[in-house]
């Protein structure tokens, strides 16, 4: 049975997009492959605000959390965290025989400046952490970290996992100015997975150049020595890039400012919902993520309260990692709206009625 | 303009094919999904011959021949290579930071048994090699390696790049006994491009046990650990899965027999052309791929040929490497049948025809 997706991904991906990929293939060795690989890179530009090379690989987000981590560290570097993905992304450097240093924050809250001060040393030569954790729903300040970070060490690099926050909360590239941000396909983009991106800055690039074991299939300076003539290093996922090239547009009809709007919104309503029907959301005040909504639970039966509102079309998602008994979460990413986000909360007051029968 | 593909990758995907993969997303961590993956494995068990485990990650096959470089090499191997792809696979080695003996055998030739003797000395920890090297259309013989591999070395792993040879000629799992065999979709399972495979030995498993340095995004370790619960590790292509399935159910219905007939008689008619109207075929006779035609094409001006091609709605493969100039080449794979290829050999002949007036 087929149900809408109120999930943290992959997400609901409109009928209209999946019918936008359902075109023929083309070799990525043709012209027509060299003009869509180039009309994408423009409009993720002009979407992100950014001039900086943005690179395309088939995979899921974390080939490419992984591909940063070879390209820019070579022995050492300073790992954020504050949940399940940010402990994740420390895992995926030190798997690859990096040092990495750990700032750990209690779950529900966020990693600010204070919590790095002294930390960024000479020798770190980069520092990572996600900008919004999926498993507790905060969303950090990475214009604030970014700063503090140069201030200690104008060297270090800053690398940010965005996957579940670009494209629908600003990331501010011209403020953070970051070293490597990393998303895919099957959150905000509203798009199956299966398709990363990375968007690299000339530091990060320059780092690579002498960097030794860093692999062939994420090499950095090898993809940049293909996407400069608009090809793909390695085969490509050409049917999600039709997909993603016809969200771009979708994207800059609706502008970005709009769209960071709508996201804040729905947010806005899930929250007010979480106050009146639970115990509020889980992530401390001031930074909340927008696309993400953690809800505390209490006593309510989640899995009865669920195969209600599956019964009914939809599907949220359970909590995560060490919050998974106390809380569930609502994904509102992509093309969702408002007007789904009311049709889903009155579902979940249905569903709250018919459990106190 | 959409063209019918007869290139050597990504091929041809049928119109039944495209709709069967225009279905909703599921997410990767409900029941729909285990079944779905579960459902995948056991057809391809079936298929393929064997019942060595079978992990699918997000990626183009290149993803994984590293993977199974840095799985299973600690410090030394041996690869073998008559072409691009042959050289390319071992780049992905050393890039990882792994020492590679070479044997180097001339483009056309396939490596054989005799080339490597006294080479599997015991530091020797894998030999990899492509079955089917798409830059000059030669197969080789797995199964005489492999026997040769383990007579001298029984503790070295044989490692295959099966990207253009696997559902189209058999690989004898059970003659060559390998430790990894790596594929994609967008070769002979005929669908777009984006999920990679491999199958792994036990033994294999056993190395990467003990193995550092190896990662987290193809780690077999925690790849296996999911796969043992039908669940993947990181975010899969779920829409492609939904294509995969599909193509082991025709590919059932067919049987592997007649399919790898199939895939000898389109040969055979491609082979038959070159010889009466160009100059041969490039590999030696023995060791010809049954899924791509290279073929010599003397003086004749391909630009221009292809370029008539195209305009009748076909589409074939310029050479590849360092015959580039010399040759071109005709992939055959997949749902392809023997009426397309009587169908693209009279517009050939008619192109060539065309060029003399």
């Amino acid at each position: 049975m087929s149900r809408k997706l109120f999930t943290v991904g992959p997400v609901n991906v409109a009928d209209d997009t999946l019918k936008a990929m359902d075109r023929p293939m083309i070799t990525h060795r043709s012209k027509e492959y060299k003009q869509l690989h180039a009309d994408i890179e423009e409009k993720l530009h002009k979407t992100l605000g950014t001039d900086n090379d943005i690179f395309m690989v088939a995979g899921s987000a974390t080939v490419l959390l992984e591909g940063s981590a070879r390209n820019a560290i070579a022995k050492h570097s300073l790992g954020l965290t504050s949940g399940s993905f940010g402990d994740r992304s420390i895992e995926v450097a030190t798997s690859n025989g990096k040092q990495v240093d750990v700032v750990k924050v209690p779950m529900g809250k966020a990693v600010k400046p204070a919590d790095i001060a002294g930390k960024v040393t000479k020798d770190i030569e980069a520092v990572h952490w996600v900008s919004n954790e999926s498993s507790t729903g905060v969303y950090c300040d990475s214009v604030a970290l970014a700063k503090e970070v140069r201030d200690q060490n104008p060297d270090s690099l800053v690398m940010i996992d965005a996957v579940t926050s670009m494209f629908a909360m600003d990331l501010k590239f011209k403020d953070v100015q970051p070293d490597s941000v990393v998303f895919g396909t099957q959150k905000a983009l509203a798009l199956p997975p299966g398709l990363a991106f990375v968007v690299v800055s000339p530091e990060l690039m320059k780092k690579s150049e002498k960097m030794e074991n860093k692999g062939f299939y994420t090499d950095y300076v090898k993809l940049k020595e293909k996407n400069d003539e608009n090809y793909a290093l390695t085969t490509p996922p050409v049917s999600l890039m039709y997909g993603v090239d016809y969200q771009l547009d979708k994207m800059l009809k609706e502008g970005m400012a709009t769209r960071y709007r709508r996201h804040q919104e729905m947010a806005d309503m899930v929250r007010k919902w979480a106050d009146e029907r639970m115990q509020g959301v889980f992530p401390e005040e001031g930074y909340r993520s927008n696309t993400i909504g953690v809800i505390k639970r209490g006593d309510l039966d989640f899995d009865k309260f669920h195969s209600i509102i599956k019964s009914k079309g939809m599907e949220i998602s359970n909590g995560y990692g060490d919050i998974k008994k106390s809380t569930f979460r609502i994904g509102h990413m992509g093309d969702l709206t408002k007007d789904d986000i009311k049709q889903l909360l009155s579902v979940m007051d249905e569903a709250l009625e018919e459990m106190k029968q």
